[in-house]
C-alpha cells in the first residue's frame, strides 16, 4: 500500500520486537522492513510475535549499516526519545512528520528509523537522518516499547496517507439505512405532538416542548426503519389509550 | 495526569498483554486500569511486560462484570475492530473520539473499553457502551494486538489533552540559541556576496543568485552561533585566496 516507506530497525535486541513491529507495520499498510545488524535474526520469536505478518519478517532485508539501509532515500526520519544537543530539523508532532513523509514517498523512497530498545540511536546514526521525530509522552515515564513506537508512527503515516486526495481508502461502513424525507419527519412530528396532547403531557399545542423533542430526535438521525418503529410505538400508545 | 479516564480490559487472555497495556497507558499519562474477569491475573508475565509501569498493574482494579467497571461513567467508548449491525454512535477517527472523551473527563469518570484478543467485545458488552471507536487500518490485515490498540488510543487521548488550553504540558526543548538580528544577517549577506564575487563565481553584483542563496540560508534559520561559524568560514576562504 505504501511501498516507498521503509521502516528501519537498528540493532534490535529482542527478536520478539521485530515480529511485533512487523505486525504493527502491516496493520497500517506498510510492508518494507529493513534490519540493520539485528542481534538475533532470524528467530522463532520474531515469527511468533508477527502473528499474521510473517511475510514481512520473511521478506525483511538485513543490512550491515544504516548507510546501506537509507542511502537512496530523500527523507530519513529518526525516531528519538531524547533530545540531542545537535539541532537537527525536528518534528514535535508525529502527525506533521507523517504528512511530509507520505508526500515525499509519492516519488521517492523515504525511511523511518528506530534505534535500540535501551539506547535508541547514536549521535552518528542521527547524522544519517534528515529529520528527527519524538512521540509526545508522559514527562515522568516517556519511553515507549520499540514495537509500540512503530505502531504509533505507522498509525500516523497511514492517517496522513488516508487524508491525501488520491488515496482510495474507504472506511468500511455497515449497510446504509436510508434517511427519511422531510415529509416523513413532518408526519412523525405531528404524530408525536398528537400523542403528547392526548396523554395530557401538554394541555394545548405547546410549540417549545414539541420543538425540543423534535431537536432531540433530529440529533439521533433516525433512519426510515427507525422512524417506522417510532411511529408504530406511538400508534400502540394511542390504541392503548383508546381501548375500553 | 488524567485520573478520570479509565482503561477497561475485558477478559484478557494473555497476562503479558495486561502488562504491555499498562506500559502503554503510563507513557501517555493514564494510570486508571480496570480488569474485568481477566483469565490469568496476577501473573509474573503481566509484571514483566509492564517494564516501569508495575504500579499500574499492582493498583489495577479487578471486577466481575463490565457493569461494575463502568456504571458511574458518563461516556463509555468500546474499541471494536469489526462493525456491528447495531448502529451505535461510532467514531471513525480516534482523534475525534479522544476529543470528546477528554472533554467529558474534566468533570466525570469516562471509560475506554477493550475486548478479548481473539473475539473483541460481545454485542451485549457493546450495549454497555455509549459509543464505539475503531482504529482505521489495512483492510486486508486490520487487527492490532490488544496492547498496541491501547497504545494508539492512549496516544490520541494524550494528544487531545495536550491540545486543551488548560493543560500544562510543555514540549521539552533543547536550550535555545538566540536568533541573529537583521543587521547581523545583513553583514552575513554582504560577506557572502563579497566571497562569491572575489572567487569569480559571479563576475559582477548578481542580485538573483545572491537572493537565492540568502533565501536558502533563511530557511535554515541560523542561530547567532551558527552565523558566526559561517562568517568564520567565509573569512578563511578570503584569507586563503589572498595568501601568497
Amino acid at each position: 500500500m505504501l511501498p516507498n516507506i521503509r521502516i528501519v530497525l537498528v540493532q534490535t535486541y529482542h527478536p520478539g520486537n521485530i515480529g511485533a513491529s512487523a505486525r504493527a507495520m502491516k496493520t497500517m499498510g506498510l510492508d518494507n522492513l529493513v534490519l540493520v545488524t539485528p542481534r538475533c535474526f532470524p528467530d522463532p520469536e520474531a515469527t511468533r510475535l508477527a502473528a499474521g505478518a510473517e511475510d514481512l519478517v520473511d521478506n525483511a532485508r538485513v543490512v550491515g549499516s544504516l548507510t546501506e539501509a537509507v542511502h537512496d532515500c530523500v527523507q530519513v526520519v529518526g525516531a528519538s526519545a531524547r533530545l540531542r544537543s545537535l539541532p537537527l530539523p525536528h518534528f514535535d508532532e508525529p502527525a506533521d512528520m507523517a504528512e511530509t513523509l507520505v508526500a515525499n514517498a509519492v516519488d521517492d523512497p523515504v525511511a523511518l528509523v528506530f534505534g535500540r530498545e535501551r539506547f535508541g540511536l547514536t549521535n552518528d546514526e542521527i547524522r544519517h537522518c534528515s529529520h528527527q521525530v519524538s512521540i509526545p509522552a508522559n514527562p515522568d515515564y516517556g519511553i515507549l516499547n520499540l514495537s509500540q513506537a512503530v505502531q504509533v508512527l505507522a498509525y500516523e503515516v497511514f492517517r496522513a496517507w488516508r487524508q491525501r486526495p488520491e488515496s482510495d481508502f474507504r472506511m468500511p461502513r455497515p449497510s446504509h439505512d436510508r434517511p427519511p424525507t422531510r415529509a416523513q419527519l413532518g408526519h412523525f412530528h405531528d404524530h408525536l405532538a398528537r400523542v403528547m396532547r392526548a396523554s395530557g403531557f401538554v394541555t394545548q399545542p405547546h410549540a417549545r416542548t414539541e420543538e425540543q423533542l423534535q431537536a432531540l430526535f433530529a440529533r439521533a438521525q433516525p433512519s426510515r426503519k427507525e422512524l417506522s418503529l417510532l411511529r408504530g410505538l406511538l400508534s400502540s400508545l394511542e390504541r392503548d389509550r383508546n381501548a375500553p
